[in-house]
């Protein structure tokens, strides 16, 4: 037996075998949706455009009005990257059609056809392990070395001194310095390649669970509206309810919504929610052979169902509200083990004294019977799934500190 | 009622509602498999990683003894990419471990750790629609055109004259300067990045269903290895028993395997094989959050044991020559329309006129009730699945010679 606050790298909202999924595909019409996959982008067959929109729409970012389906967050946010340069150089061009050089370059994958573009990262930022997305990503050299890269620029994420409240000057300031770091980025004349669009996580996840403020992410918002560039939040990781509101960015109360989001894994599926300026005039532009799996919608529409029925999004704010206390005061017990208790909802963190330190926790967790993740250099990530309650925090925090007073 | 002979861009190798297909998830055990999905590359879960070997070993190109699983085409080929990068550098580094320099660099998107290398790749080739592939993806501007690129080598496709017996002399020409072309791309010093790998389709899919012959992939196999580069063959189309064998580069008589096989599509998981030097000593190196789909390999295994119990592949090799000498005589009947019937087993295509004519055709197929696809500019592609039968055959002549005539 193992309590999971993991979940398979936060995929599972529901947890295991929960009953409404295993009745999905006892419906035969479901069954054959699974094993007659459509090719959605060329014959989705006729239900299909209708129900992705639906059931996607029902979770849609306010004000984002247009869902293109994939996979996985990798090619999610590649394509979301591709709609952005698509964007980006059509205003450029006004009405004119792309030109006989540009068709003609691009296909020797030479400028101006293939455009001299970028997206702006964040250091400590994942979002994906395809050349593109890896260009964007910078958690770990293992994960970069040795690949090509787009000589994109990168910008440091804030880095926040906690507890949160008694540091406040230090925080502010750290908004302030790296805001205009990446003002200055997007205009240097020095970048090799102008910045179409920047890419942010809410939290950052692989990175080391790292939160940033409502004001950096309407710093963010404005520098791009300023610039006219994208912005593209990846709620990947925190999107599905695990913050306690369904996607992330809705805890900044930006003034209006991001340009894009891209999601994944609780999502079942992935792909982006975009503004409308942001869908190709072309066919074909934004393709691939399977855009998604209906399935894996399915699924999503099930789990929908059970968030709003089982009322998870409260259970996620009051138990995670207790979780984060219980971590707070374990943290005041273990000062010289634990620091830096962060996060919102069920989506939490903790820092441990030194990289060596967290994986003995780890490891000795597991034994114990709890699995948990890592992030970033030295901190521990907890993703229970939607229906973690009271007494699972009470079991978890029990054999959490019995470890430590082993150590 | 339709008679697919595209089906869902040729990944659908038993056609609809096979039987045997929908009884995969009425087992319990499968069924928890497909709503419990594990994350594969952390928390397999005892059994997976088991299966998985034993599953697609059982088809794996004679000589790859190693897989790794992804879910799409474009992850296979990015993942084979950065897989062959790894080998390549590891190769130039000896026992040496990575230098600081290159750590650090790599984090910043720049060379050295970034490595400066390429992937040469085919005019008409097809590998993916994320930017690494796309680099390597010639078939048309509307799929490239606004994004960035690396500036990678593209070599010409032999294009041949049919029919095939009448003009050898013209073909066996094209095989040499295309080799030729390669041979001179690898080896050139105005190259900007140094060519670390090959990338080429059996048979070029979207790009017109272009063939090639046995002569020139053991040429381009003898330049890899002469030139200490890897071979990449992507099976991703002609993968899974269509053409004939259960993989079309086994049609060549290699002296060996090559070095690495994609795959996707009909396997309805991603993934490459691919020799033990190409495993990359570290973890995480090749990794993302699900590499693969275990609900998928589920149907994949059933797919197989149909195949084999049904004896699919000597349906295709029979039933296929039978359509491809229907589409010589048809080909002959309408001279003015249609030319240079070609492919294997039931990989076959046509080329009409011009692109307006296909077209047209394509179009009024439907209307009679027949799916084809395009391929190409001018060409008409079959992709039936493995059960299509001599009386499906018959009744898509017989319609296919209705519409030409009232064209």
């Amino acid at each position: 037996m193992i309590l999971d606050i993991f979940t398979q790298k936060s995929t599972l909202p529901l947890g295991y075998n929960h009953p409404k999924l295993l009745k999905v595909f006892q419906n035969e019409q479901n069954l054959k949706a699974l094993i007659n996959r459509p090719a959605l982008g060329i014959t989705p067959g006729k239900d299909w455009p209708d129900r992705l929109s639906s059931v996607l729409q029902s979770v849609a970012p306010k004000g984002l009005s247009k869902i293109t389906s994939m996979m996985c967050s990798s090619c999610s946010n590649e394509n979301a990257y591709k709609a952005i340069f698509i964007w980006y150089q059509n205003k450029l061009r006004g009405d004119s059609c792309p030109s006989e050089e540009e068709k003609k370059s691009a296909m020797q994958n030479k400028p101006p056809g293939s455009a001299n573009l970028s997206i702006l990262s964040f250091k400590g930022g994942s979002h994906g392990n395809t050349l593109g997305t890896l260009s964007t990503s910078h958690t770990n050299y293992i994960r970069k070395l040795d690949y090509p890269a787009f000589e994109w620029p990168v910008a440091r994420f804030p880095k926040y001194k906690y507890p949160l409240d008694k540091n406040q000057a230090f925080n502010k300031k750290e908004d302030k310095d790296r805001l205009r770091e990446v003002k200055e980025l997007v205009g240097s004349s020095a970048c090799k390649c102008p910045v179409a669009g920047i890419i942010v996580e809410p939290i950052q996840c692989e990175g080391g669970d790292n939160e940033a403020s409502e004001e950096f992410f309407k710093g963010l918002q404005t520098i791009c509206k300023e610039k006219e560039i994208a912005f593209l939040v990846d709620e990947v990781q925190t999107g599905g309810g695990i913050t306690g509101k369904f996607w992330c960015h809705e805890h900044f109360n930006l003034e209006g919504p991001p340009d894009l989001v891209t999601f994944s894994k609780k999502l079942q599926m992935g792909g982006f929610f975009h503004k409308d300026e942001f869908v190709a005039k072309e066919p074909y532009r934004i393709f691939n052979t399977w855009m998604g799996d209906p399935s894996k919608l399915l699924l999503l529409e099930e789990i929908i169902h059970v968030i709003e029925e089982e009322k998870l999004l409260e259970n996620v704010n009051q138990t995670g509200a207790y979780f984060k206390e219980g971590l707070m005061s374990i943290e005041k017990e273990f000062k010289d083990l634990l620091h830096s208790t962060r996060g919102r909802g069920f989506f939490l963190a903790i820092t441990c004294a030194n990289a060596a330190t967290r994986d003995k926790i780890v490891v000795t967790l597991k034994r114990v019977g709890i699995q948990v993740g890592i992030s970033g250099e030295s901190s521990i990530r907890f993703r229970p799934a939607l229906i973690f309650k009271k007494e699972h925090v009470d079991v978890f925090l029990d054999r959490f500190r019995k470890v430590l007073k082993c150590l």
